[in-house]
């Protein structure tokens, strides 16, 4: 009875047309500024959509930052240039544009040139075989071209501004970031956070602190971050401004085990690493402590985050066939990157990355620490000290002088610089053929160095402790992409008792449910309402969020009102002293005290019972008998 | 034993110094972008901090949207340039600034101004009394005074810029928006929202729906907003980007009732109104009904949230001695205002705005109707349709067309424009003169209009509603400085055990408190350990937060380290079988089973019990024995 959307692209358009319409009645989401004609890319949460994204961080912060005593911290949006800068944002975070020649449009580059692929193999019945295989490469490698490579196969199809189909200029990068200025005198630029983690690398070393200088331990963010899209498109799955929820898990590089692996290794969904990609095979349903010891998922610290990431998602009610582990493939993976995975969620737009769970090494506090000068490094104390081979070298000042007058400091320092392969080189050449030509880049030349100018040596030092650049492990959870997956998992139409229309449902589990019930007095009078009332105190006191509705209409009329917020439980007050809950799914109702009935909902939308342990225990009606 | 700040300002400011130091070096809150020498304006709170935000935020929920049932909904930052052109921020969200003459540097005029006087009455004793007098005014109408004004004053005084004794421009506005720039056109410019209240502003037409066309209702947002101070000082109190919680409560301004008034019109507290202040009296413990039914408060829903505010914040744990609820001096308040209450808490800066309770008529929904053309409007249906006197204004367009040629239809708009007064006017110089001199702004003169071009009359008609722009009380939450204001409330100090050192406690309740309770092993040893752990997972099921401290450190170390974060309960293993738990302030320690450890600290915590009955219940020891 329930109807999905199927791999049908018509389908799929006409099921995303019907949910995205019920959400925004409902007020799940609406466009941002809608009484000035609405901004792309900006959309508000009306209030089931705040209740069900509040829910989802709550939600969040149990499964994560309490159950992994992570540190959370809150950080402000405005960032000022120097730090992403250091992170690479302001060079690096770019999409590659092009512009109408004429109206001054803008459009990205590669969505066009996807758009007039696609077009022509969906469209073009006559296609050769070999234009058609070339496209589909095209379509392939879109990710990898440059920006001439975007330019040139552009100019080939000769693609124009699909608007006015004027010609386009040549592609160039375009800034995604939101600048602005901080203060008054213009001189400060900043921008507005691409993301949430910056904030938690540059508090490292006090994080570190407060952890009592111990590793391994994680700090978590929830805020919102930032992304000026060229031409923003599929609803709420490409924004302007969204919430980001992100771990930083900091790990030693030489140990990335985890003590808790064991409790999601025996955990099985599908994953899609890169072999399989590449040589053309589906996702397949894997044992997740087989990817880790196969080395499949680099490391266990790794491996137990992509458990916790699955777990995550499907308690929330995503669909765990609809959801994949895709590895990330070598060009799409930063240089840095030691391994990178994303939770993929199916939806009418296709496969969605909606959480990304990256090994990104020692990258961020290492670019951090280049730029600041503060070391954001870690300490491992021995417990008995230890002896290190180190490389010495010692420069003879006194024949430097001698030998280079002025330049001598800049030689020197040329030569502590060494690396210890260029410095072992040195030294066998030295002691072979006396002396040797060196590049001292600060002066630009070559010069001759002797025998007496420089000892190299290795010596046995004690170290007490070793120092070293944490790895960094990082979730990152883009919050509406998932719960705009939540929608459409979670929604199906049925037929009304009366058959002659389709009623919506959204069939949330009671975590995520904007409200957890419903109470109708089931006509219009003032000994039920009296009744209702009493049982809103009750259920207030326990903490549970319902909703009266106490207008006339037809109880089957309400029934259907409730099923599309997605409520889970309908409690009608027949009578003073007992009134029936109907299961929103099911539609089977049973009986219940009215003393009673704010704890069983309770005990169920909390998860202490199930409904099935209140239908045998209230000796439900097999058949529901009002709808 | 307990020491707070008292009015002399070198204690005051002393008492700040070790706040603020406890505060930074626990990670409450620290200068973001530390690592790059911080941006002055911007904070993040670290684990605890982040952790007494989140209380906050989520009694503030509780408190507010549950209790009354309000409609949440969650807006983006980024805002077009139009809305806040409508909302009056784009021309009038400015503050005075002068800059450096050689150097650029910019400083906010009145607080030059400010510091100036201040100085010189702070430090010239031979000052004469007509000058002392003539500061003392100088600084009492401050807020008040114009560019211009404020520019004759600096230079009267021969102001100077205070890093470089360089001369100062003239004052000139500059406005506090951070401006950006939406989509990659750079046409569309944009802000950061300064406020979250016209997120809800706009969305009035879709809540009211959602409300079931219902009024009164309230909606409420929480978010971030940003403020780009010219040169923010005063820590956490002034700075450039702040979490806000805004209500919006629409209501008939002709029926400013409340029906749960009764529930707080017995609370007293101090209150400041408009005539103390003007006439130098001190604020009074008043009777909030009685400041309702004398008018002094503009009517019960304003009441009714004054009452609310007032609950929220004792119960968070300000002192209700240093809170007061001040009205806004006529020349404070917005023309449009019918009345306005801040509620000030007194800290170590003086008395601090920490929220705003603002009755703002129909202004907001009526300036956004006026901008989009969209009708912000609320429908009263009337039971039996009513009969109402109608003015009608009928043109006799072929007369003003002979009179007037291509004038006709300006003169026609601007009869029709007419008020109801402006008609009968007419309508009576018309029967008594037979024409009347009538202006045309659009025509930019005056036109002779005689008595057969315009019929006026009054006609009786039925209408079977009223259509009216609602009005708006506001009360808005500067949630960082509430949260600033509470550590300064809770936090005191108290010799060590033996009286060498000062030890720093928070007595922050345990709704507040970031962590609900810390669990010690009294010495370091495996059995213990286990207890402790097995205590740990009893408080996660529990679902109270915790932390654990093993370190080997003395017993009265860890107590005062979790003190120092405002730890409400320390649990102490000191035995496999049953354990201490001490309560912070008083120091007192009972003996509990291990077994039910987590249901004391969880019925405790949530306020199902007091410390007290445990006392009696634990039959405690009568002084505390281990520090």
């Amino acid at each position: 009875m329930a109807s999905n959307g199927d791999s049908n692209v018509t389908n799929r358009d006409a099921f995303r047309q019907v949910v995205v319409n019920t959400l925004e009645r409902r007020l799940f989401y609406v466009p941002s500024f809608k009484i000035y004609g609405g901004v792309a890319g900006l959309y508000d949460y009306g209030p089931p959509g705040c209740a069900v994204k509040a829910n989802v961080l709550a939600f969040w912060r149990q499964h994560f930052v309490l159950e992994e005593n992570m540190l959370e911290v809150d950080c402000p949006c405005v960032t000022p240039e120097i730090v992403l800068k250091a992170s690479g944002h302001v060079d690096k975070f770019t999409d590659l544009m092009v512009k109408d020649e004429k109206t001054g449009t803008c459009y990205r580059a590669d969505h066009l040139l996807k758009d007039f692929c696609k077009d022509k193999l969906d469209k073009d019945v006559n296609i050769a075989a070999e234009k058609a295989a070339e496209l589909k490469h095209v379509l392939a490698v879109l990710d990898d071209l440059s920006a001439e490579e975007l330019g040139e196969k552009i100019k080939e199809y000769a693609i124009v501004a699909p608007d006015t189909k004027n010609s386009l200029s040549d592609p160039y990068p375009f800034n995604l970031m939101f600048q602005t200025s901080i203060g008054p005198s213009g001189l400060s630029p900043g921008f507005m956070r691409p993301e949430t983690a910056q904030g938690i690398f540059v508090n490292f070393k006090d994080l570190y602190y407060y952890n009592g200088n111990k590793l391994p331990f994680a700090a978590a963010q929830i805020g919102q971050a930032f992304r000026n899209e060229i031409s923003p498109r599929q609803g709420l799955l490409r924004v302007r401004e969204f919430t980001l929820a992100e771990i930083e898990h900091f790990v030693d590089p030489d140990d990335k085990s985890h003590p808790k692996f064991s409790d999601v290794s025996t955990l099985e969904f599908l994953m899609f690493p890169r072999e399989e990609q590449v040589s053309g095979q589906p996702a397949k349903r894997t044992c997740l402590g087989e990817a880790v010891s196969k080395g499949t998922v680099n490391n266990e610290t790794l491996g137990y985050f992509i458990g916790r990431v699955y777990l995550f998602l499907t308690y929330l009610g995503i669909d765990k066939d609809r959801l994949r582990f895709r590895q990330h493939l070598a060009n799409e993976m930063a240089h840095y990157a030691a391994d990178c995975w994303d939770a993929e969620i199916e939806c009418s737009f296709g496969w969605i990355e909606c959480v990304g769970i990256a090994d990104r090494s020692a990258y961020d506090l290492r670019a951090h620490t280049d730029k600041s000068g503060v070391p954001l490094v870690a300490h491992e104390k021995f417990a008995e000290p230890r002896e290190v081979e180190k490389l010495v070298i010692a420069p003879v000042k006194k024949e430097l002088g001698l030998a280079f007058k002025g330049d001598q400091r800049m030689v020197c320092e040329a030569l502590e610089a060494m690396s210890e392969k260029e410095a072992m080189e040195m030294k066998a050449n030295l002691e072979s053929k006396g002396e040797v030509e060196f590049n001292v880049c600060t002066l630009a030349k070559d010069v001759t160095i002797k025998k007496n100018m420089v000892a190299i040596s290795k010596e046995i030092k004690k170290e007490h402790q070793r120092v070293f650049t944490p790895s960094v492990i990082e979730p990152s959870f883009g919050i509406g992409r998932i719960i705009y997956c939540l929608y459409e998992h979670s929604f199906y139409t049925r037929p009304s008792k009366t058959g002659d229309e389709q009623l919506n449902v959204f069939r949330f589990p009671p975590l995520v449910a904007p409200i957890k019930c419903t109470v109708f007095p089931l006509v219009q009078n003032q000994e039920y309402e009296e009744v209702a009332k009493h049982i809103a105190h009750l259920l207030t006191a326990a903490g549970i969020s319902y909703k009266i509705d106490i207008t006339g209409t037809s109880i089957g009329k309400r029934y259907a009102r409730t099923d599309e917020l997605g409520v889970p439980f309908a409690i009608t007050v027949d009578s003073t002293s007992s009134v029936t809950i109907r299961e929103r799914d099911s539609k089977v109702q049973i009986r219940v005290d009215v003393e009673e009935v704010a704890s069983v909902v309770k005990e169920v939308t909390e998860g202490q019972s199930t409904w099935n342990d209140m239908l045998s225990k209230y000796n439900a009606p097999s058949a529901p008998d009002d709808e």
